[in-house]
């Protein structure tokens, strides 16, 4: 049988019968946060708030093997960065059915353009708050059954699933999600691409909540809870009037649309998503928790024996990112998967991009909570698989005042 | 050097002296519970019992590593559907000896034909209560030399381990297992398998308690424990007249008789196994010490101030399986390890088996501690290394009463 | 491509821009104590020291995936027999630079001849208290950059890495390392091998304490902290005169100073380092603290109010190491990275090595405080791969008193 390298093990059977191949990656990241004195030297003293620390830190540290077994294929990706089961990443079997690709086991949902862009591809070192960086806070991934198909210019996908990745508890929330993509216009210097997608979530028993969290000043920097809608049950505690509780009615269901518009021409490339959804919410929390639970006291009226009432949230999120290849690549677009992919030198040459992205986050159901940032950054490549990049994200959390900076280097290796 | 894929990474040197492959396997599993009311409605005011939840989950996700190494070969076998070392499963060095094969590192030590069939290979989707799923539960596989041997229609082995899978803490408990078998009738469409095994185990210091303990519901249903030899003193609470105490001599040994019989003739398939074990025991508890640890009161006399005594104890179980290859194949006999394996459709033919079991399961020594249960299925054969599982197992736990049943289903494949 | 195996699988593509290989490592062990009675029978009642157990034990279960990407290699190694991110071992992305290579990520800073020998390589099962397995406790991999080159029959190294291993906590600390090697004579049958290196490390936020700890009767025997510098703060606890109190100054630098000396000639191997170093501290603790953390009651006067002040303490530890290889084989010296490699037989044909070790640490700035060992014992080789080796360990813990033994036996293969 036929044995071939690009970085990993990668063997084909005669017949095409089979095939296996083995690959990962490494990104090993810098941090270095200009903290916001202001904020910490007010907070620390009410709050258990970790400072940000300046470190270095392993992001992903994959291995992956995939194969063909006659008409099926399987996946399995594990991430050493992550410990126990929660560090498994994509494992699938797989088949076509339909003209499209069905795929059982642990896969990203068809939802939010910038998180079906792999990790590896994407323009800065961490997702926007349209993806599980935010709205789909650790739902990245879940398990469960899809469907994925394209023709032309368009794609469409379809997943059913546990409310559940491999690191959460077993529970038996259900969710669905589906994304259509089209690209009017996609040649070789120039891209349009739109895109919409609908998802939704239903907490049952033993679910964990669904949150929005962000963490607007880059990775291990400070987080803000946006929104909140509860599980299947195991947060609730305390009773009305004590001076921490969380009461209400457990389950509830979160939907949310999103929106994408991109599209590069030459060297340049931008890409924008809009996700609007509805956290749903019947609870109340005494002061001190929500205080614990979003970092600064409510700006509303909370009863004084009932506490804080947080129902229905209407979470909204909206970035645009984009790109300059100074050294003149242009960005490829999957037509398969509808996203845009790096840039890639022709070794020996190398690349270099700058890049910036403003993103924004707000929960219009409670009061002032509004989150932002703005990263700007380059990404030099010094081959199609090697790249260093590096973001300064200016955070702005306005909710509680925080407005911690970071600078980030990451070099990153996949084969 | 040669270059081979049948799903997996294989590269064989010319001389012969070396080979490497990367295998690996997939278990993706769906569970639905139908719970017993009556049970869970009466018992949860009392104990901390959790309700079966219907779930999705990674039964296996594994990677295997073997290889040669001039006259010794390794091999290398970890579950990332389990967290931290306790990952491990089949990882040794081994050579020739004495026309056998010796192994030294963790595996399955020579006892339980059920337990030796590899989870890819077992005819429903969980082991017997004849297996580390019952009576030799979470001791599947154990650290130690072995030697293994066959001839003709015969194999042997025997294995000489300490009392600790590489999740264990570290002890001095020691183990022997030794298994024959002997296959009278094996030709291309007839096979008649006897077999017999004996098992010993002494707990030392730090050891776990050794305990039978069954899910009789099915993975991830209700648990429940039919017998218990004490451990290395470790379990060892309270006092005499306590609300809960636990109290007695550590150590103690457990030794088990197992034997097999089993035989294939065309699309025809039936295995079944007889275990009888004796778990020493001499200690006493409280009763509601009792009530925690077997889920019912004791239905035997308990002295209010020293406890309900429990000595040694006669643990029996035993298990009939069968199946019927709707398509006609025929179950193979692997002379080599004195097991059957599953049966292969040769692509791109697929094949459909529907199968049975009724197991059970008792502690004489307990009275009224028996638990049995009847599943039914079948099993699709998309080609020989993808299938889909599907188990129906009505649980039937006359201790407690409870009788909650499972829909199961798996995705299965390995390469 | 081209696919080749000496045990692992390897592919290189043929205009070589590309290539990887996956390998591995078990190393199998099971220990025996014979336990110092007077020592334990005087030590127990007052702590909750742990007796050591005899038991097996996976010392280490590896895979490493390695490759080049053009100009760049990576290398990702996870050790499973460790849990979490703690089992990240080797993994950086690397390139040419300057005549030199280029590291970025985790990996052994350059210091300390016996702990830069890969574990596969090493004469005696442990390491010296001159590396990770003494004065460099838990530091041997260490997250940053490095680079390192070798000219003729010298090397040179220098990394600067964050305090941190993947398994630590995200922290603060910095250090640098620097080792300089130089072999004045090197030939097919001798070699004399001199090197100096030299380790500063720089505790801040969060920085876990760096310690100089030792287990002195070998793996998993009973360990003596010899010395500790505090980190950044978290170790810190109670007010003077409590019963347990720790005060002092966080923070603080380690400095370590190495010399080595080693040679071969023939069948015959020697090696030593000599290792100087400055632990700072400024701390008080308690009697009751100090007999917790080093096992024994001060031998200097501690106030009564503000408990035993521990300075600046100034540690050293030397060993020496010798090996006889009886079936004659030379052992090779690896100039590239100036260590000694293990003897190689020529297969059939296997070798056999007899071993002994002195090694020995105290800390001069608290009184008593040496801990030796003598260890004694060999290695067969049963190819260049796979050996068995054995180790009688005395220990020797002038500090407590202890003098508990070991007889250790391993199962060792790589590929």
């Amino acid at each position: 049988d036929k044995a071939k390298t690009e970085g990993g093990l990668k063997i084909t059977s005669k017949d095409e019968n089979f095939s296996a191949e083995l690959g990962g990656r490494i990104h090993f990241d810098t941090y270095f946060f200009d903290k916001d004195k202001n904020y910490y030297d007010t907070i620390l003293f009410d709050t258990e708030l970790e400072e940000p620390v300046n470190t270095t830190d392993f992001r992903r540290v994959r291995l992956k093997m995939r194969g063909k077994l006659w008409k099926w294929e399987y996946e399995l990706e594990r991430d050493f960065a992550s410990s126990g089961t929660g560090g498994l990443r994509t494992v699938y079997l797989g088949t076509k059915v339909f003209d499209g690709s069905l795929r059982i086991g642990n896969f990203k949902p068809s939802r939010s353009m910038n998180q079906l862009t792999s990790s590896n591809q994407i323009t800065m070192m961490e997702r926007s708050f349209a993806s599980s960086a935010g709205i789909y806070d650790n739902r990245g991934r879940q398990q469960g059954i899809g469907w994925h198909t394209h023709w032309c210019c368009h794609t469409y996908g379809v997943t059913l699933f546990n409310l559940r990745n491999p690191g959460d508890p077993r529970n038996e929330g259900i969710g669905a999600a589906t994304r259509f993509t089209w690209a009017p216009i996609s040649n070789f210097d120039s891209t349009v691409h739109l895109g919409a997608s609908f998802s939704y979530e239903d907490a049952n028993e033993d679910t964990p909540p669904r949150e929005a969290l962000v963490e607007y000043a880059g990775r291990r920097g400070p987080e803000q809870l946006v929104a909140l809608s509860p599980g299947g049950g195991e947060f609730f505690f305390g009773d009305f009037g004590d001076d921490e509780f969380y009461q209400g009615d457990p389950g509830g269901d979160v939907w949310i649309l999103g929106l994408e518009l991109a599209g590069a021409y030459g060297p340049f490339y931008a890409q924008s998503e809009y996700a609007f959804g509805i956290f749903s919410g019947d609870f109340y929390l005494s002061e001190f928790t929500f205080f614990e639970f979003f970092g600064a006291p409510p700006r509303f009226f909370c009863d004084p024996y009932t506490g804080c009432f947080i129902g229905d949230q209407d979470v909204r999120t909206w970035y645009i990112v984009g790109s300059w290849a100074i050294t003149g690549q242009h960005k490829p677009y999957d037509e398969k998967n509808g996203v845009f992919r790096s840039i890639k030198p022709t070794p020996p040459e190398s690349a270099f991009e700058i890049t910036a992205r403003y993103d924004t986050i707000e929960n219009r159901d409670i009061p002032g909570m509004k989150v932002s940032n703005f990263v700007f950054g380059f990404n030099y490549y010094f081959n199609p698989k090697v790249r260093l990049m590096l973001n300064v994200t200016l955070g702005d959390d306005k909710f509680t005042g925080d407005q911690t900076k970071q600078l980030a280097i990451r070099m990153q290796g996949f084969w």
